[in-house]
């Protein structure tokens, strides 16, 4: 299959239009079924080492669950005020949407008890093809109109419990999934002026 | 920015066109300079944590740095094949198309010195950054029906030495990256039967 110059141009403007979206944004619209289908379709179509396929999505909308994951990110971002006190932006900061956002998504690499083909050398492939699967996630979702958030300020031995994940599951991310009122322009972070945005120059270079 | 149906449609067709390329399919055809530049800027426009931007990007033409990583390579997989010895499939399949492609680009991580919002709780939030980054080259090379090979059958010390990279530098992946005879219509390594593809119903529960 040959894609066009408009294909291109039309998976660059997803790309850029994408956001990491947090509870102030959210709106109660459900997902519909059909959308989370398209979503988890294109997980699963993300290069995998070896085609090792090491992925788990555990859809969540149970309000226990949704309950004791906000109490871990409360938790850790307690921690993480303390980290950041000299910087007054940071304690104001919205930086999760587990309520607001009608559906969460846990993504859980499970380790393979036999050698993989492509991890012999780089043993952090298998996490990095769960990741890949999460930014297909995202983008599919951009694409559908649904904004996601990565929750990251969690224990992730908690989480892994709260979700009775198999042993030796790692947790690589914790998606919050949902409509929205708008998606800003730009990088929130970038717009409050946390940090400034690194040319395309500045870290390339040639060999 | 909304999106139709068609454009998330069109977004899945290159998701699920998308393959990891070798040496056997590369051609020697030259990826343009706006091509190229076109696949960096989508790799800059991926998520990253606390707006780190954490990435460096090392093109490769020259050809004394290409010998270095084939001779790594080699290497890695010599042991690899002792690891995959009761597989013959193994022992013949072409893993990587370094030099058969015209451009390799290595994609580094550079941790910050500094705490990063977002990582205070789940450390390897900054290589996940860098490996959004490469789904989205991946995607984007797609899109312009150009081929990209994820190479990780290396020694990660060996190939940020051969690379003069930065201190603490970690080394995300190793990519081929060129214009392609065909691509497959699915996966090399499933329709070799290598492994069997996991349908989404096993790897998808809902709480």
């Amino acid at each position: 299959m040959n894609f066009t110059q408009d294909d291109a141009q039309k998976l660059l403007k997803i790309i850029k239009a994408r956001r990491d979206v947090r509870g102030n944004r959210f709106i109660a619209k459900p997902i519909e079924d059909t959308k989370l289908q398209l979503i988890l379709e294109a997980a699963i179509h993300a290069p995998s080492v070896g085609y090792s396929q090491p992925w788990r999505f555990i859809v969540i909308k149970d309000q226990a669950t949704k309950d004791k994951i906000v109490q871990n990110f409360e938790d850790e971002n307690t921690k993480a005020k303390k980290i950041f006190h000299s910087r007054d932006l940071y304690q104001d900061l919205k930086l999760e949407g587990i309520n607001e956002a009608p559906l969460n998504i846990a993504v859980v690499y499970e380790p393979k008890d036999e050698p993989v083909l492509g991890m012999t050398s780089m043993q952090k492939m298998g996490e990095y093809s769960v990741v890949c699967a999460v930014q297909n996630m995202w983008l599919m979702a951009r694409s559908l109109n649904i904004g996601i958030g990565w929750v990251s300020i969690l224990d992730e031995q908690k989480v892994l419990k709260t979700l009775d994940a198999a042993p030796k599951s790692q947790l690589i991310a914790y998606l919050c999934v949902g409509y929205v009122d708008k998606f800003y322009e730009q990088s929130e972070l970038k717009m409050l002026g946390w940090d400034k945005e690194i040319k395309l120059h500045k870290c390339v270079e040639f060999l």
